[in-house]
């Protein structure tokens, strides 16, 4: 039905006759000429129609925005006054000779130019899947995909289908669940990731595996979460924790290279403690060239208590961030900072503006001057390499509330003061502790089937806070575009990562037990990641919305409003499933 | 931790070092040497140790079956006497210098070489993997899937997902539900396939759709059936029935020629009258030679009751199955084949030997001889080409049971005579129904969404049940790989389509008025093919059972051994979820 893509038609085929297929994006009427803009995925073409075909013309006339229709006509060049270099098509334009009207289309139920909620956006998401700057996000995301397979296929990895009805994860909090009809009173769980099948399949001899694969979470819903999401998930036999980096970060490299024409940089490597000590963030924004430096060591004597407090409790922080150029910042804005870092717990923000640096008290303005001498504010003012004119913030309290205040005020100054760059800072993340303590008992930093870092399981269980696992995160402008690690292939290690856990044998028998029981027999070394396909689309299109890089996205109360699911289900299909619903509190039962 | 593979290593490495991981596949100790198979995902090499290093010999004394190894040796020529020319690396050994145990093994709680049942080939799936033809078969789906993408991708087909939690379909039977929690009393659905949501990215301009997707029908299982199964997913705007099968025919030649290097032949197209008529199904092998032929002209006038009460019913079919050499027939086997016949309804099966072609009664035996004249039976062995030493078998009843059980027959008579080919035999089955009347109501042969071939919606309504639908079966080797439509695009046929099949507005614009409205604003022509991919592997691999093509497949009863999916569910999660379990009859709450 047609010769080319609408998007397609450029110089190369003037004086040829095209036939094209599409949808009216906008008529013109204009000194008697009609102009059609007409759109497929790949773009627009302006299709001209002269009045001298008199029944063409009037089928032209008839046409409104979004009708689907055939065109056929000849290619020329555009008056030079008319040359549109923005556009690809824009050197030529087309004669139309014939035109179908393949289908109507009734007035369009919103308008996309004016402000559009995005639930009518979702309702008619057919209509917005249409707009170019959509469609472009969906044949890049297309394009990502097949660029991936083809980097991982050519790498010898074998794309393993793992099952979508699955068995319930430990708490079973957060899994999709699917009562099942044979087996009534029992439920699959749609898997939160194929972690524990791709483990199997490396255990089966697969050797290197990936799998593009959607994941489910049940959670509350924020901006950037999806209550299905899409994994590039990936396992691999007989590598160490480098050799899996090195080959992904190389899958990655490629594809900025394929798809944006950026050589992405080399990926430095940094530990967590460094990351979280210079940047506050295990997943820093390097793009950002502000840091924090700790200053604890030289307020140990100070009287003043928001600073000799942190400073002499071994889980206390004192943690300051230069701004350059911040000491034009007014009490006001100094006030909205704190405010900023409330959020985070902080009790306050003590801040010194230096107006001549290196002269003491005399050379800063600050509230907290008082409490300190000169030596210290020298020191600090040095420490920061700060300059006349620059502010210094004061972070101070325990170590996880300061490391999560001011990495969160380091992101927010670096975008108030445009000191963020436009370019791409990938970094990987690695030494992890294996474990973090919450409330008095252990939980797994990553998951419970990572390996720790050269430890025996008996070195493991004798101090599991100072353990280090073999995890590795990929960060890409303060974006975790993916995280993995070397698993624990050895059924000791595993069984005492457990116990650490608090999960007893018993539990972990009925819960794991296929797993620990696989592991008996020649498990190999192993190790995996797996990256967030909705979040890398999003970062590489520069969307803002992972809903803007899916087809068919949920809002954010889970539920698509296209299809109204989800939605009453058939009683009769309930009593066989053996199911009843509880009445909710208007009595009724939904 | 490997320089190659072991099922890699050949002549051309001769006098080269290795490193090879993998698993012992076996150990023999012969003559003071121990021969070791070693085993990865691509193949066994042989490797042997001398007692000349006595550490790596003890060693190597130590291993058992299934310990994964890491072995450092050299590669040299095996004796000639020795080498093995059935194995890739037959003609090659390892002598090994180094031995390394990355894991041992328990004794194996499965014995693969003595009957295994399937449920325990699935709890230790891991193990069962492992075995070459399972790996294989795992190596040979992973590479289908890649072609199948690769085509695609180089065809313009965008790879565009489908949301997995879903709205119900309209009877809701067959699916699996899964209770919202922010929703509560509402269900999403797992798709039975992403019908609807191909259908909405066509109307949303994404021009050429394909996925390699999950589906899920909670049926009761048979052999070959699944409760997720993996569909190749087309759809495609502005391509006519022909271009679509063009094109997914020309996939599955590519796939054909790259993975097996067999040249398909053209697939010929066959309306479904004449596959129903000539081999009495609608997905008829055509390796069988064996045709059905009809015969009730010629029995009209019969004072037989059988034959003359289908032979003058308009719903009625009397058909002969010739069987070459079928004379040769037992009176137990043709009792056999009546109670085979039986299982399609068939009261009986009448039969005629024939021995002396051309010579009327005189010239055949059968028990319905007396009923016929010799111009009937000269008739009907000429139309069967029927030659001394065949037999012919009768089939008379009404039109479907005639059909379903000569039909059945013919495979069953083409196997036992060993007529079926060894061939590859293709083709295209279409101009299906669009309906079929079932207890008085019409039923969409193919789905709601097909369009009918070259009617108005007034035609359409004014005789469906001889409206041809535009749809297309792709049946290989009697096995139907996929199937597929031109849709409607317009919103009165598809209402009209709807209306016929029962479906009240109300209850159209309940279940399908997103799709309703979304025909109104443009709808581009569109058509797509679905295949099963599962059933391809299983055919192109010669696979027995599904089962033996998916890395963790569910039992018969939809369980998984493996995992113990499905299983009781926290209750305090089924409490958010507000739903409750009905107690079954044993009093237990399960």
């Amino acid at each position: 039905m047609r010769s080319h893509y609408c998007g397609l038609v450029t110089e190369a085929l003037v004086g040829q006759e095209v036939t094209l297929v599409g949808w009216v994006n906008r008529r013109r009427d204009l000194g008697g000429v009609i102009f059609l803009d007409l759109r497929d995925r790949e773009g627009i073409v302006q299709v001209v129609y002269d009045p001298d075909l008199p029944e063409v013309f009037e089928t032209a006339s008839s046409l409104r925005g979004e009708f689907c229709v055939q065109v056929k006509g000849l290619v020329r060049a555009r008056p030079e006054s008319q040359v549109n270099a923005n556009m690809t098509t824009g050197a030529i334009e087309v004669l139309g000779k014939e035109l179908t009207v393949l289908n109507k289309a009734a007035p369009l139920p919103i308008d996309f130019n004016t402000d559009v909620s995005e639930e009518q956006r979702l309702k008619y998401r057919y209509l917005d899947l249409r707009r170019p700057e959509m469609t472009e996000r969906m044949l890049f995301r297309s394009k990502v995909t097949s660029e991936v397979r083809r980097f991982m296929d050519d790498a010898g990895f074998l794309d393993i289908e793992t099952p979508i009805l699955t068995k319930a994860t430990p708490e079973g909090a957060r899994d999709y669940l699917v009562p099942s009809r044979t087996h009534k009173g029992e439920f699959f769980a749609l898997p939160q990731s194929p972690q524990i099948f791709k483990q199997l399949l490396m255990m089966s001899g697969m050797d290197k595996y990936y799998q593009i694969v959607k994941c489910f979470r049940d959670e509350d819903l924020r901006a950037d979460r999806q209550p299905e999401f899409t994994q590039i998930d990936i396992e691999t036999s007989f590598m160490s924790a480098e050799q899996v980096m090195a080959t992904t970060e190389a899958m990655i490299r490629t594809l900025f290279k394929k798809m944006l024409d950026v050589d992405l940089p080399e990926f430095p490597h940094m530990s967590y403690a460094e990351a979280m000590q210079r940047y506050g963030s295990d997943k820093p924004d390097l793009r950002n060239p502000l840091e924090l430096v700790d200053v604890a060591d030289l307020l140990t004597e100070v009287e003043f208590k928001v600073f000799n407090g942190p400073a002499n409790d071994p889980e206390g922080r004192i943690a300051t961030l230069r701004i350059p150029g911040g000491a034009s910042l007014s009490r006001k804005q100094i006030d909205d900072y704190t405010k900023f870092v409330g959020i985070y717990g902080a009790k306050g923000l003590a801040w010194v503006k230096v107006n001549d640096a290196g002269k003491g008290i005399e050379g800063v303005q600050s509230p907290v001057a008082k409490f300190l001498t000169d030596e210290i504010i020298d020191a600090i003012v040095e420490r920061n390499r700060a300059e006349d004119g620059d502010i210094i913030l004061f972070g101070a309290d325990s170590y996880a509330i300061v490391t999560d205040a001011m990495g969160a005020l380091r992101l927010k100054a670096g975008e108030d003061f445009g000191l963020t760059s436009d370019e791409w800072k990938p970094l990987w993340v690695v030494d992890f502790p294996m474990f973090e303590k919450i409330n008095g008992s252990f939980h797994a930093l990553h998951h419970p089937f990572t390996a720790p870092r050269d430890l025996t399981p008996e070195e493991l269980e004798a101090n599991p806070a100072a353990a280090l696992s073999d995890a590795y995160d990929m960060v890409l402008n303060g974006v975790e575009l993916g995280g993995g690690s070397v698993r624990i292939h050895d059924q000791q290690m595993q069984a005492t990562a457990f116990r650490i856990l608090g999960i007893s044998d018993e539990e972990a028998e009925q819960k794991f037990g296929f797993l620990l029981e696989a592991l008996r027999y020649g498990a190999p070394p192993h190790a995996g990641l797996a990256f967030g396909l909705d979040r890398l689309v999003m970062l590489m299109t520069g969307a803002s919305s992972i809903r803007d890089v899916m087809a068919f996205p949920k809002t954010t109360t889970a539920a698509c409003p296209l299809t109204d699911a989800p939605s009453p289900a058939n009683p009769e299909v309930l009593e066989e499933l053996a199911i009843n619903l509880v009445k909710q509190d208007d009595g009724e039962e939904k």
